[in-house]
């Protein structure tokens, strides 16, 4: 496996070259589709190992526009709805050498950090519009439900809960409306926070704190194709799709 | 300037070989003294000029540690509670050479990094047990009301200003207590609170709100030397303690 012409290879002398050691971008991206909350994961080639999408920093790059770039190449979308959640600083974050035999990459010529230092952002999505697109290290891309992701390679797992973690913690700050299409409807709004919270809310109660709150604007139209008493649609008035 | 013996020339020198270049850690040390809350800043020599404390991370060392050891450096204090809280990534923080150049260092002949991002924590410590001590690059260390603070070197205010953002939404979350002495009357809790949010609060409905969160422990002892109707005493009970 000491192929210098391996695609990976040279992408990782490129990386090398152009790119900050040490650091990387690891992206959790969230989705919300049937009623569950969705994170978008790629199939290393060959492999049934699966990871978050990830990239590396250019040396004259911000820190923000390289996780947009990562997160648009995988997404098909550009200007995403981007929050910096955590550094994962640890000095042995996993078992380098278990992990890179899983995926057999021929990295043993390449100049690379015997560490990373990953920055955790999560991006807010609308499902619908994401068009789910691998790498050239990988040969899948999809959906996962967070409640049935498999083990996955690095610390990933971990990276997925404390994603989770500071969502649920934000969540009446975040504008949340990203992950929703333009209008909905109050029960599909509540099985949002009840999907990001793993618990359920009462009806009335959430009814009651969401109206409060002053956030939502109701539309004179109902959701068409449901059975008598349809229910109204809504949408988030538009100071909160204000991003920081 | 061009000495490869001052002092700083030989510590970027040994940063440049032994840390990792493009990274870097700013602290905002948190103090709350005479109600009023401090932040901790250092005096460059032969200058008037004041920036963060900071540091670099050693290859072989996790970024919590790396944080651990320059806070501690300059309080005097181990174990201190501390916060990641953003990640100053911009690929132009700051006009590098007029900083460079009101701090006066020969840096030319260094192999240094030409952007640095920083890791951005915040330390809560107990005012009265800090021994603020400055560096070999500095020559003052001391505390700063946050309501004073000069204009700093780098983008020192800025980065003070977002740690005070996030110390602000978090102040439920966080356990404040680390900038208490141990015992505590419910109006100095209340003016620490106070001082957070950079607003008054009402006495009452902070009385109420403080002891429905059952994060409080009344003591049997009034607060000495106060004239007759002496307040209570309190602590937070010990599980409030523990951080993450």
């Amino acid at each position: 496996m000491n192929d210098y012409n391996h695609p990976a290879a040279r992408y990782y002398q490129e990386v090398s070259e152009q790119c900050i050691h040490y650091l990387s971008i690891d992206g959790v991206i969230f989705g919300f589709h049937q009623n569950q909350l969705k994170v978008l994961l790629l199939r290393w080639k060959g492999t049934n190992e699966w990871s978050l999408p990830g990239g590396f920093i250019r040396k004259i790059e911000s820190v923000d526009l390289a996780a947009q770039r990562i997160m648009q190449e995988r997404t098909g979308l550009d200007a995403l709805y981007l929050q910096q959640f955590h550094v994962f600083g640890e000095a042995e974050r996993y078992n380098q050498e278990e992990t890179w035999g899983k995926i057999n990459l021929p990295l043993q010529n390449v100049n690379w950090s015997a560490r990373t230092i990953s920055i955790g952002y999560y991006a807010l999505v609308e499902y619908s519009r994401v068009v789910p697109a691998p790498d050239f290290l990988t040969e899948e891309c999809r959906w996962w439900n967070v409640e049935a992701i498999p083990a996955l390679l690095f610390d990933h797992n971990h990276i997925i809960q404390v994603a989770l973690q500071s969502l649920r913690k934000q969540l009446n700050d975040q504008p949340i409306s990203h992950l929703l299409p333009e209008t909905f409807t109050i029960p599909e709004l509540q099985r949002l926070y009840e999907t990001i919270l793993g618990s359920t809310l009462d009806a009335r109660n959430f009814y009651k704190k969401i109206m409060a709150s002053d956030r939502l604007e109701r539309l004179s139209e109902r959701r068409a194709g449901t059975p008598h008493k349809a229910p109204f649609l809504y949408r988030f008035k538009s100071d909160n799709f204000t991003t920081e």
